[in-house]
């Protein structure tokens, strides 16, 4: 029998529904692979603030570091949205990135062929598409000081606000490695980096440093664009984007924007990985839908796969991966779908429901 | 006879030859409407540099300050993409709105019956899109200071790259009155503002001045909305948006990506206006398209519906923008294209030959 120890922090809004199932899908696999799961769980985001007062406790903190890796739901709500910056929920996360040195955030976007309707592209340029976003997880204007709210010198009472956008060499260059090696395991080898190196320095040295990476990965087909022709391009023709490799804050923009393909941001998982040092943190890319929240109606796939990237990553056990993946294509191929992957003559299933076809699946 | 004096910037790539088509376009509808032009044509962005060595030289800025608006094309190209961040191609277009104070940047983003073919999107999301971003365009991490490339301290030779991301109250409050008063000549009345303040301090003081002027527009319908939701929705549901308001960073991406919705960049214009000292600059969303200038190839329609924005907003001529955006209409029902929003059955043109269509429906 396998031990495996996993921090898991459901945090706020449709968090816990969807942990819940996620669990429940994990012991499930567990139970057919001989697996034993220890499951630390702690409070993140909104719910540790309302617990101890902080969103992301000490005790939180160091149960993540003591497990193999670490599982998120999501975190926020309007409840805490009139915290300052640094005791949002939000700022819970962002901590938890940076003290895990979890810097090279992996958001693989793909179709679906079930889900091919629920895209509002057309079907011919989203059928198909298997792209990865690289986005730099602990620099960028998420972290740079100085930064702040403050009075103008003589400005009669007038208030200015800012933030850094900043990167250094090796900050640069350790995410570019990962995605470097990344393309290097893929078909197509194809590597496109994102900035706006024609306005921003940050952005020139980083096409710089990324460019002469370049050189040592001759196997790798090479390009660098501007952040704003990205933006269209993945809308455009998505089928030309392979690896993507970006910045924290174009990062968290084009991944949202790049979840349109698959349909649905409740189908996007993601990992978060580090240099080994800590464990890495696997999260859906969406939010904590407090619209939704406590209804029973969110989609638990995105954070199922994100669990099937720990398994992947962190467990090494792709075996269990591939069928639990196997078992949501089956639910899928069987016509279940939850709200935000509806359409006509399809079965609509709430959170639990889709949880239970996906269990009598594995 | 009326006369008008317009600076005429065509700028590189493919600026020269839409601005050529775009001037015989308005020659033309001014001897219809009995209107003499003065233009007053100046380099600027790499043809600039090559000219005079700096990307806005003195005299194209002066002869801007003189006229009653500033009709552009486009800037930038590979020739210059090694220039230092002060002496490219676009920091003579940063520089130019700076100087004239050209904070509020208006895209308007329709979609052309004709046209919903060539939209990625699937047509029902797109037919009947009526939105409008207003990007703020002084400010913004495009100009904060400091910003630089330097040796980290104690960093054994390693740099780091760095820029400030910076609004003052009255920077927001400014281009916010215009997004504000801009939805309340539009039938839904609708404002949506777009920042990052879950984690941004400048989103956050952004967010809060945006909120408490919606206090003094209660027939808008006012909502606030973070950036990477933003992305996505765009794509989602564009028919959600009325009014966009954003910042320069965010505003450039968003904008950028919106144009999918009209199926071509080279269908969108814009105009940057400030609070009426200078005059205000009209210029095409699009770039300059290195790969295919000097072809005959583009698509001079943005440019020449920048000219309507002109006539509409600073030269109070609703009439000749009605006859020209017209003329482009029947030119498309004709179902004349160029390569950009060539579909099957449409009859290919180039750029001049577009031009001539359009000259001929006038
Ligand atoms: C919740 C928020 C702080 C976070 C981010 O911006 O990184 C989220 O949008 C994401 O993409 O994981
Ligand atoms: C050319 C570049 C500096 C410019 C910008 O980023 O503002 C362009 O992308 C635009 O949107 O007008």
């Amino acid at each position: 029998v396998a031990r495996h120890r996993i921090a898991v922090l459901p945090g706020d809004g449709i968090g816990p529904e969807i942990m819940n199932v996620t669990l429940e899908v994990l012991r499930t696999a567990g139970r057919r692979f001989d697996v034993e799961w220890e499951f630390l769980e702690a409070p993140i985001g909104g719910a540790a603030i309302d617990a101890a007062g902080d969103p992301l406790p000490v005790e939180t903190l160091s149960l993540c570091r003591r497990a193999e890796a670490v599982l998120l739901a999501c975190v926020g709500g309007p409840k805490w949205d009139n915290l300052s910056s640094k005791q949002r929920p939000e700022a819970g996360l962002l901590r938890l990135r940076k003290e895990l040195e979890a810097f090279a955030n992996l958001r693989p976007v793909r179709t679906f062929s079930q889900l091919l309707d629920a895209s509002p592209l057309k079907s011919e340029l989203v059928a198909g598409v298997d792209l990865i976003i690289v986005r730099e997880l602990t620099g960028d204007v998420y972290f740079g000081e100085p930064r702040g709210i403050e009075f103008i010198p003589e400005g009669n009472g007038e208030r200015e606000a800012f933030n850094t956008m900043l990167y250094r060499e090796s900050e640069i260059d350790r995410v570019a490695k990962v995605a470097f090696e990344l393309a290097m395991t893929r078909p197509r080898r194809k590597l496109c980096s994102v900035d706006k190196a024609n306005v921003l320095e940050t952005s020139m040295l980083w096409r710089s440093r990324v460019s002469t990476m370049a050189a040592s990965y001759p196997d790798v087909e090479f390009s660098s664009m501007y952040v704003d022709n990205a933006a269209m391009q993945l809308v455009r023709y998505p089928k030309q984007f392979d690896v993507v490799l970006t910045g924290n804050m174009f990062g968290d923009i084009l991944s949202d924007e790049a979840s349109m393909i698959s349909g649905s941001l409740g189908m996007l998982p993601s990992a978060s990985l580090g240099d080994g040092t800590f464990p890495a943190i696997y999260e859906p890319i969406h939010g904590s839908a407090p619209d939704i929240a406590g209804q029973n109606k969110a989609n638990p796939m995105a954070c199922i796969l994100s669990a099937t990237l720990m398994l992947r990553y962190s467990l090494n056990r792709p075996d269990m991966a591939d069928a639990i993946e196997l078992a949501i294509t089956n639910v899928l191929d069987q016509g279940y779908r939850t709200a935000d992957i509806m359409s006509a003559g399809k079965r609509l299933c709430n959170c639990s429901e889709i949880g239970d076809k996906i269990l009598e699946a594995l």
